[in-house]
């Protein structure tokens, strides 16, 4: 899968010149977005489904600071899947330079509309498929 | 009423050193929060009427910038209403110098939970009662 | 000039499940980058010659909600310049359906690095006559 | 010391109706910057003396979601400290019903104006025994 780009906008940096640290774990967000819309289970189809994915941890390691109008070239992968848990790795390069500037992992849960956790291999075993396939 | 109080974040600064234009109209809503809270009508108990209050329109001015951990106060007041539409209007002031920073308004309607227009005469008397008490 | 795109991201939507109002002002800020890279004067060019160009005003009319997910198209134009105060006019549509959802303008001064106004046709003659060559 | 408090706002709602979980870093730093004034080493100070403090990696647990309105008891504690890499902990609680929403942790160096990694024994000998003080 291609990475996900994002360009840094003025409001997402700080005054120390750079990007504010907190916008990553947003970029995170929309890469992450992307990638399941090139799964074919795109956050739509889930939340038609009564399938919501919340965020239950989040790390990020800042290597090199971005600025201002930089690209930024965003992996991600899967790194382990087993039915109930998700963890996912983020790696954040400069597009043009390929410098590494951060990387990061999130971890999700599935909660049917009631807040219950779901394990994927009953409640949607196509999905479950879909992540198994990806495992390392 | 007395004047909200907002501390200038570090996140909400731009490499101008200086904040970013967007959050004086994030710090409007908070005001407007407070102020509807201080009238006895806060967003909790116009979310569980069924009342939904979207902003149509919203106006800044911005005179001086402001800086990391200034204290703006923040004054609103009712500027027009006649059962339809609400307009507010915000003064923000550094708290030590009284100093105006910004000014702004934001317009406002009432809907209900499908999302048509309400005239609150009609649908909320109460709270058309202490709106018009408001009035200039 | 072809529009720019922004697609509306998860951490834009609030708890009315649509966009929060304040997102669209940042939008406008990314359009703003856009046009002004667009006609040779980005960013990086401006405040490499010490020059900065603050926003001194915003308006926004809301007309129809955005949500998570959808692509807007943002128009940037020249509304009003006569050398010292610049007003920019944009218009954001949903990209597929051309439905407005939100109008606005945002009104600029040029400042050197002492925080000086500046007139443009005395401080910088080529950006003076890039904006008079877009005036309606 | 008092543990920070963070009223959550409207616009730090998400579509899933709670908070949207980027926002906890900012809280983090919201309390870190209260809790550095505390110990009289404020922003303002470090930044007089031309010490720059970059967060270099990030962590966040998410126990429980949050709301609007709600009321976040931030306490902040020094978890390791050895001269140049400060580590410190969050525990976020809803601050009527004491139920832990959220922990985290925040790591940093200490930078000069060129960006060389400075280590604090040698070029702040007073910060560094404010930090030892606190080491448990």
């Amino acid at each position: 899968m291609q990475p996900y780009l994002h360009t840094v906008q003025y409001y997402e940096t700080d005054q120390m010149h750079i990007t504010h640290h907190s916008n990553y774990i947003r970029w995170m967000e929309e890469a992450r977005v992307a990638f399941l819309d090139g799964l074919g289970w795109g956050y739509d189809r889930l939340e038609a489904m009564g399938l919501i994915s919340p965020v239950t941890a989040v790390h990020a390691n800042y290597y090199r600071p971005s600025r201002f109008h930089e690209v930024i070239a965003i992996t991600v992968r899967l790194k382990s899947y087993k039915g109930v848990r998700l963890v996912l790795d983020y790696e954040m390069r400069n597009h043009e330079t390929d410098v590494l500037v951060c990387s990061g992992t999130s971890e999700h849960c599935f909660l049917d509309g009631n807040g219950r956790v779901l394990r994927l291999t009953r409640a949607c075993p196509e999905l479950d498929a879909a992540l198994q396939a990806l495992l390392p």
